[in-house]
């Protein structure tokens, strides 16, 4: 995501100097490809005289630099992430000091495969890209990350921690959790997985989506994502005595209803996270 | 369904003279666009003669076609069909005198909107289809059919009606269902659609497919359907208790197994039923 993010930057914004900061060998693989312009194996060099930071990494990990490089970030600078929850993130963040402008993140886009290799500057094409505000008060750096976001294809949209993180529970997670289910069940009747067509096996890719990486959102998010999953349960059983009686035609309308509410184009074919 | 192949015939059988029968508006549309070529709005008058019929319609709708040109298909002749449900359709074939060759037919593709507009020759590649015997003692024509199969790209999978319908249940079926639910439930939450990624945008596209199509094959498959339905409550309130203890770990090793067992190229995008 990061690698992908950069090289959408390098696009929208070709005067900044990009410094990219990670492992030693994800920043060679970064040079070789010319995806940054500078390369900093040190965290704290590599935000501290930046204008704008942002944190691409497992939410865990996100935390844990937040509250690492709370003293040196510059005052002033615009620092953001890329995590897929916001609770523990705007959390961290209230231990940073005032002068430092951070403002969560969260697109809405992602890949199947991770890693460089996977990096595409068109990801966030006509993508929902969350913004969270530090806190009622602390608005600032919020229109500043709303140009970065439409500079690189995305679609801001401003929302508190709690409901971007009750939201992505329902329409992020959830459906990686069903992608995984349903591929188990579609192994449990006989000619299953063989008999899937196009939908099934657009879903069943979401099985090659990095463990590590959804296990992490899924224990940030657990409360959350328990509900989403409780609620669909009982979507379900209602859908059950639907189809045991007056058929599926509200459900077929109350979809419609909610899509046609929300239309926007996109990258289609690839799973979120 | 139907005029995707008779494009891909027309590709893979230049030879075969393709003969349409629909109602007078599709047949002229037909017509135009050089789809088959002749029309022929008399059903009886268009299978006469014929060495293969293809009985493309709801499954009700074939189940119906069935029974009243039962004594007017050439004997020796093969007729299959496109149904999205087959023991309702093997059940009308029954009655079929025993020199017509009739096989089931199920292709695993299709396209949220129909209709000739819609129609596609490339619908099938690499597509599963299954194919349904008559009786055991009632295998004629399967190699005959086979070969069409493959000749328009798909994949020919022998398998009887029951075990299709329960098959095609978890993998076609309730990921429609899934669909709507979880459109339904994203309308929900606050912010919910909007902050689609494009997973879930993906699956919201399949609300936008015929009511009238989907319920006629959810109502010829309730009763697998309904079991898919409840065993995929049991399996999410499963999921919901791991997620909540000792994470999905073990949920993505199965589902990768499954999808491992059973990889096979394909058009994605576009939903089946």
């Amino acid at each position: 995501m990061g690698g992908s993010l950069a090289m959408a930057l390098k696009r929208a914004r070709p005067d900044w100097t990009l410094v990219g900061n990670d492992g030693p060998d994800v920043l060679e693989e970064a040079r070789k490809h010319s995806v940054v312009d500078e390369t900093e194996v040190d965290a704290e060099k590599a935000v501290r005289d930046a204008d704008v930071v942002v944190l691409g990494a497992p939410v865990e990990a996100i935390v844990e630099h937040i509250g690492k490089l709370a003293s040196t970030f510059r005052p002033g600078s615009l620092v953001t992430d890329l995590g897929s929850t916001k609770r523990n993130v705007m959390k961290a963040a209230e231990s940073l000091p005032d002068e430092v402008n951070f403002v969560g993140g969260h697109p809405m886009a992602g890949k199947v495969t991770s890693g460089l290799r996977a990096a595409d500057p068109d990801l966030f094409q006509g993508a929902a890209w969350a913004l969270v505000p530090g806190a009622p008060n602390r608005t600032a750096g919020i229109s500043e990350l709303s140009e970065i976001v439409r500079a690189v294809g995305g679609e801001p949209i401003t929302v508190d921690a709690t409901t971007h993180d009750r939201a992505v529970a329902v329409v992020s997670q959830l459906p990686q959790i069903l992608a995984l289910v349903l591929c188990e069940q579609a192994a449990s009747v006989e000619r299953g997985t063989e008999l899937g067509g196009p939908v099934f096996r657009n879903l069943s890719r979401l099985a090659g989506s990095s463990t590590a990486i959804w296990n992490d959102i899924f224990s940030s998010n657990a409360d959350m994502l328990i509900e989403a999953v409780a609620e669909l349960e009982r979507r379900l059983k209602e859908a059950r005595a639907d189809l045991a009686g007056t058929g599926m035609g509200s459900h077929f309308e109350a979809a419609r209803k909610a899509v046609a509410a929300s239309a926007r184009p996109s990258n289609l074919d690839e799973p979120d996270h």
